[in-house]
């Protein structure tokens, strides 16, 4: 049967991505993954814009640790770093992989 | 005119990449995509977490091609492999190009 | 507060990476990412298949603009370049990072 989650999605600059790692892990997600992405921004819209390679984090989990994830990433990170997150609706089989016990 | 369809995404092992396009191909995908991420499994969860440098598939398909490749994958490989997967619903233009004939 | 926008999907040969930034950014987009993805395409289905090494962006945009620069693309590039792209729905925190002022 299938399952409703929410798949967070969050591209960073990479002197983050330990930091995002923690945060991920402490929220709850049983598990990620990143990948190497190319990025621009226009500086007509913000100061720290997003130029070059950055990360691209995806975490699969549910809706409240997903709000949680992107709450604390848009409080500590939006002001003064180079970061964009988003929430897609998605569905699973076998939703107890993506939550902790 | 916008057309339904659904994109699943397959996160797995590199040693499955064979064995997930055979699959993919033998249930009527006309492609698909993958590169290569990098991820990290809570220990705690399950035995066969997946570490390391892994492989994500995107493929998209009708909602019945989308759950005979999603039901086939938790079937074969949730068990004894790494390997994690999700639907998204998304909007596609001309969607018969990836329906086959 | 949560606020729903798109994001654009798009699989396209590498030799259109500059033609497919210019168009993201004359139609409003603030920023964008692109990442390497392999990829293949049934032979049975088109003639312009995409093989091998391919780009992928992602830009997260209103609904009009996702439609907009959907509709420009499937006009200029589906009938002879290996070209596929589709819209997901998401949902960010803080949307006025996504459009331009």
């Amino acid at each position: 049967m299938k399952v409703a989650l929410k798949k967070l999605s969050i591209i960073t600059e990479r002197l983050l991505r330990e930091e995002i790692i923690e945060l991920i892990r402490r929220k709850g997600a049983t598990g990620f993954t990143f990948a190497k992405v190319e990025g621009q921004g226009s500086r007509g819209v913000r100061a720290s814009e997003w130029e070059g390679r950055n990360l691209k984090f995806e975490v699969i989990v549910s809706t409240e640790t997903a709000d949680a994830i992107l709450t604390e990433i848009a409080d500590r990170y939006f002001e003064n770093y180079a970061v964009i997150a988003w929430i897609t609706s998605v569905e699973v089989l076998r939703g107890h992989k993506f939550v902790a016990p």
